[in-house]
């Protein structure tokens, strides 16, 4: 069996370059190797300043996927009995709080609509009828396309003395995060979105006072006490994936080479090219035009189009993977993203094409059928 | 910077094949890819094999390290209250009862001198004082060298009514794990000891009794009920690595080319040709005869040799990777691993050849300095 190529323009994983290929098929080292260490530390300062974080946070990776980078910031944060609130705008909002209930936490959700950001008045009011430890907010909200204001809202956290949980797993590397001007802040990601490595790797960061905030960690994986023992003093912990560490920091390399605000920009810009080709064969976004994410587009299935179906057409013709809703909005939306490496205007040409073909068979051309 | 070519002959990772290393660089795919969908189909059927599993045991793999298993195996089957009896012969057995106590457990501890296996006998003697719902062994101490008799004590488990949880990070794929017969059990490992992938997957496996016995788990990322809803029922709960799974089911593949039975021997005729070189040199085991791992050697430092003065020599000059000492051990023996593609007779005869200089030079020869 031959392993397909795949354009992967889904939620992510996002096409993974040749350079990053090359660094992830090096020599395998092992975890306490002089070599790795030293590009341990090379990566957390080319992490540190991908998260715009502060000179004293803590940033290190933990050794696995986004969501393991989100119980850990939950499990060094909460215990039973934290008060938590936590905006809930979709999908990942919903987990953060599922995972602080199963931490104990006393959770307050503010619901938001499906596919709309959360107005920040709504924490503000939160916070001012129950105090909380801890807030919770997604920022690029991977579920709806949606980008919730998380500068406003860590600013209110941070008024009310709230540590801020920042999810950036699809955000980092794409679009601005500036962890070191949210107070008392943690963030996490992911290594397999913006950043355009392999998954595995979940990038996070403790600002300075987020530190002296920790519980015991029921955690032993996910000790960040334990996590920095190893990255900063190399005392064995767990034996860290070379291969995905030798790709992160090639990665990492890359965004340093094209610089954040030329990559943001050049994720605005496809996104836009993106948006207008969809205005153009008919199709419309999810999320209001201010509340969009520049990676992730959330766009609507139109009556009388198989969702699956369209899907599928792509994938089989075009080799081409775009994802599919989730929870309330499976069947209703097609997720397509364009990051890291994918944020091509090529691939966005060559997507809206294959889309325009794919929409017109599912409704009635002769190429599909289910 | 180029990364350098190391011989990994440490307590891993160990060596990765050219063809494991092509399965790693294979093109990117998605955790929902339909391709990627049916080689987990693969894994888990080859990864069961590899246990010896039951046909109902729930065998798949944990996206982190072999720490990861461990905390899997814990966090799905003890909570506050737990009463758990851990075996504790080095380094691993008691990170396992911390782990357990992280998680609430009330733990009893059998303490057995480092270097030596546990007496099957303890665990029956320590059941009869105290019941126990856990009883956790590990089979193979990677930080002494040491096999422990785990299908008595699995027995002895069984016979009281308790779930075993095992630990073969260093046995799977190299030494016999019989898990089908351990009763009500749950086995961990790693991706890259005996089965000769890079390291960041911890194949795990439940008995159907054992499953039985889950209780709820405060991780949601290492929930085995979520996992299996991924693994078995396509329903997202993280983005695998891809590459990381490729590449294990690529080493599977090998150990079922060669044949479990066949492996085993080459671990073992391995280890009996490293032990009778070492002896030439005049160095000895750590563990008794009958006690000694086939995969990890735990050497004695002989008086008057710099420890770690050794082991950069064997690194300098010769690429090859040892293992120090940890904890007690620190400074009194190396750990010299032989697993997975790594336990061949030319890598004992090169390792011997390089110690043999390494350990001259340390005595007085002219080539080390500290």
């Amino acid at each position: 069996m031959t392993v397909p190529q795949r354009l992967l323009l889904g939620p992510g994983p996002s096409p993974v370059s040749e350079r990053v290929m090359r660094a992830l098929s090096s020599p395998v080292l092992s975890h306490l190797d002089p070599y790795l260490l030293e590009v341990l530390d090379s990566l957390r300062a080319r992490l540190a300043s991908t998260f715009r974080a502060a000179p004293d946070a803590l940033t290190l990776a933990i050794s696995g996927t986004g969501t393991s980078g989100m119980e850990a910031a939950v499990a060094n944060l909460a215990e039973p009995g934290t008060k938590a609130t936590v905006v809930v705008t979709g999908y990942f909002g919903d987990r953060l709080a599922q995972i602080l209930e199963r931490h104990g936490a006393e959770v307050e959700r503010i619901e938001v609509e499906w596919g709309r950001a959360c107005d920040p008045a709504r924490v503000e009011d939160a916070l001012r009828r129950r105090p909380a430890d801890l807030v919770g907010i997604v920022q690029a909200e991977t579920s709806t396309g949606v980008l919730n204001p998380v500068d406003d809202i860590a600013g209110i956290a941070q008024r009310h003395g709230s540590i801020v949980i920042v999810d950036a797993v699809t955000s980092l590397g794409a679009m601005p995060v500036n962890v070191s001007t949210w107070g008392t802040a943690v963030c996490y990601s992911c290594s397999q979105k913006g950043l355009g490595a392999p998954s595995g790797l979940a990038p996070i960061t403790f600002s300075a006072a987020a530190l002296t905030r920790r519980v015991f960690c029921r955690s032993f994986y996910l000790d960040i006490g334990l996590l920095e023992d190893y990255w900063l003093r190399r005392k064995y912990h767990h034996t860290i994936s070379a291969p995905l560490i030798l790709a992160l920091h090639e990665a990492l390399a890359i965004v340093e080479e094209e610089g954040l605000d030329a990559r943001h920009t050049r994720h605005e810009q496809n996104h836009n090219a993106l948006v207008e080709g969809l205005s153009t064969l008919g199709l419309t976004l999810l999320p209001p035009e201010k509340e969009r994410l520049w990676t992730l587009n959330a766009v609507r299935v139109p009556d009388g189009v198989n969702e699956a179906g369209v899907r599928r057409h792509l994938l089989d013709k075009y080799g081409i993977e775009i994802g599919a809703g989730l929870g309330p909005l499976a069947g209703r939306i097609w997720r397509v993203g364009l990051m890291g490496a994918g944020s091509t205007r090529a691939n966005v040409d060559l997507f809206l094409s294959a889309l325009g073909t794919a929409v017109t068979a599912s409704r009635g051309g002769p190429s599909v059928r289910h």
